[in-house]
């Protein structure tokens, strides 16, 4: 399929280079063309499913930029968080409580078929859950049935056994509020190798 | 020891009953004496170590009642999330963002030692890990070292294996902020037979 892969930094190059892997056709996108860069409306416009890796504070503009038209009936993965680092470390939420990223996403493109997904984790997991010894999970939120199936599939090929499908996009909420204890974890433990597991 | 278990509730009942089958004393404090229960103020007075089990809407007037004076010097143990159900289910945080209950208490309550734990699970398991099969984690937010200390100590005791010291009371921010997914993920398993775990 065509992936167009909005956002240039260490999520979007492990997502491109997972997709890659699994013989997708893919576009960077970014805010400027060039380097084999794509504008993010390039992108969008040119690929049936579209990544939004960019940073949270920029997600909603760079989405804008690719265009709603370039969205609309696609499926959009997600995987933003937040962050809000104005004040310095530890990054706050800028948005939390009864609304997410996630939902804000969905509200300003109502068309998009948005898949809140691999947002829990190190950017060196998302596409190579191997990297961790132990059992670990990643979730699903988005109010299309079919869009979290097509999602469920890729992460399924890139090695994940446990996707935890948490409900509709209002559950992004949820996994947003986890990076700041994910944050907290770097200094526990002392490397970004690590994810969350939800034990029974 | 001797614990004052604050609250009466199903997190009241599962700590109390643990620190029970471990050979301590313990004293449930809720707001009006009888019934086998002392007030607040009757049972922090008399402990050494206090357990904040009551609704997080109620802890901060749970524990004037009690008394600062009754925890000065003392470990106490919240447990508590910021819950609020005004706007019906699921539930947001009163407190979150730069600030925690943790810290609220800690702030309002400079002379007790609080350690924040065991409020990212079910009561079930709180005091009685080996419930779940698999391997799973209880953090630690403390100021105090030796009341950190003391807290693991307790948990080891009831077969907790992976006790995760996060940092000071500022690090209770990422745990308290896992309820909201801990209470989607009752939706998406169907039981609370569950815990989070850090996977390497």
């Amino acid at each position: 399929m065509r992936f167009a892969v909005l956002g240039t930094g260490d999520v979007g190059k492990a997502i491109g280079a997972g997709l890659v892997s699994q013989g997708h056709d893919i576009r960077v996108g970014s805010r400027s063309s060039g380097d084999g860069r794509h504008t993010f409306a390039e992108a969008a416009l040119w690929a049936e499913v579209v990544v939004n890796a960019t940073k949270g504070a920029a997600s909603l503009e760079a989405l804008r930029s690719a265009g709603a038209a370039n969205l609309a009936g696609k499926v959009l993965i997600d995987v933003a968080n937040p962050l809000d680092f104005s004040k310095g470390m530890p990054p706050t939420l800028f948005v939390q409580g009864d609304d997410s990223l996630g939902e804000r996403i969905q509200r300003e493109f109502p068309q998009a078929r948005v898949v809140k997904t691999l947002n829990t984790m190190g950017a060196s997991i998302m596409a190579n859950p191997r990297r961790l010894k132990e059992e670990h999970d990643v979730f699903l939120s988005g109010n299309d049935k079919a869009a979290k199936e097509l999602v469920a599939g890729i992460l399924r090929a890139w090695g994940w056994k446990v996707i935890l499908d948490l409900g509709d996009i209002t559950t992004a909420r949820g996994t947003e509020m986890l990076m700041p204890l994910w944050i907290r974890l770097l200094g526990t433990i002392g490397n970004a190798d690590y994810n969350f597991h939800v034990a029974r």
